[in-house]
């Protein structure tokens, strides 16, 4: 799924997550903003080097040419191939680092960081204290790339999917959750595929 | 340093934090618990994998040998080699995965998990609201790898350098920190080497 001109948001994987019986098949959505600057938003497990190398090629583009790495938050199946990207900056949560070095930015109060004109970071916690949602204003409108704060389309009407995927902060999740889709037209979810906002229902 | 006999616990690397003017330099501390089974707890930043690898050498292992990482939570500076290791289960924060495989446990209700008779992985949010200690009942005493719930062995005595690392839960870390300190001989700290806890004092 592609939406926009330049910055353009292309969804290299749609996340997912299925219910076994001890266990859960999961992986997080991966998404490429191609710019420049070039972000990568979630970079799924430690086990997907091969598929993100490959995505990336199919794009014209390499590990390299990655300006900024962005985790939407520090759970495993988001930050797995942060490795790959020795030449971005990365910002994992609230952190924002290029090797050891950690960069002041205080998201903790609400402030949003500039990637681009048209890419900021915004603080949007709940899932996890110290979630992050990448907006991109593209020329198809503004597209919400959130993480976990919203776990597929379907939980829209059942807020039971979202919760049952973990919240350290229902409440917050909820406010959070209330302003992307006030200010978004289209949302890339953690672990479904990326959907439209009827704004009639909002 | 190192503890013990069988397991060993070897620390790799002394985490650190140095404040700048507009950032911060910090990497993690990152220990390895040389059994079988082989455990490396804290894998640094994305850009430390040459020095992981050499370390490990260094102690006649390579990545394939090590049978779990164990990640005390999802901050960049504790997960960024998570990728040298797809040989290994990996316990980040709560999580618990192999690939897209997300195993059940509740790490949220209290309950440990055993990696042998000798290591545990237990919660204790606090630092962030997923935070795990490890646990080795070693032949010199009780280490505890606590990753950020202790900072450094000097805020044992001044409460404001955990606090101003940043804490999700202050109370719970408090808890966290007081349950440590009375079942553990030896504390790996997340940025600062090993110590050993004075019993008069606590």
């Amino acid at each position: 799924m592609e939406v926009g001109g330049n910055p353009r948001v292309i969804v290299l994987f749609d996340g997912y997550s299925k219910t076994g019986e001890n266990f859960t098949l999961a992986n997080c959505t991966c998404t490429l903003i191609k710019g420049p600057p070039h972000v990568i938003v979630d970079t799924m497990t430690a086990w997907d080097g091969e598929k993100i190398r490959k995505a990336l090629a199919e794009n014209h583009l390499n590990c390299d040419s990655i300006d900024f790495v962005v985790c939407t938050h520090g759970h495993s199946d988001h930050i797995g191939c942060n490795y790959l990207f020795p030449k971005a900056v990365h910002i994992v949560g609230f952190c924002i680092s290029s090797g050891d070095k950690y960069f002041e930015h205080d998201f903790t109060s609400g402030q949003e960081y500039v990637v681009s004109d048209k890419v900021t970071v915004i603080p949007t916690p709940g899932h996890t204290m110290q979630d992050v949602s990448v907006i991109v204003r593209s020329c198809n409108g503004v597209v919400a790339i959130t993480g976990d704060l919203f776990e597929k389309e379907e939980d829209l009407r059942d807020d039971r999917i979202w919760k049952s995927a973990g919240s350290d902060n229902e409440e917050l999740q909820v406010k959070n959750r209330k302003k992307i889709l006030e200010m978004a037209d289209f949302v890339v979810p953690g672990h479904g595929p990326l959907f439209k906002i009827d704004k009639q229902e909002v």
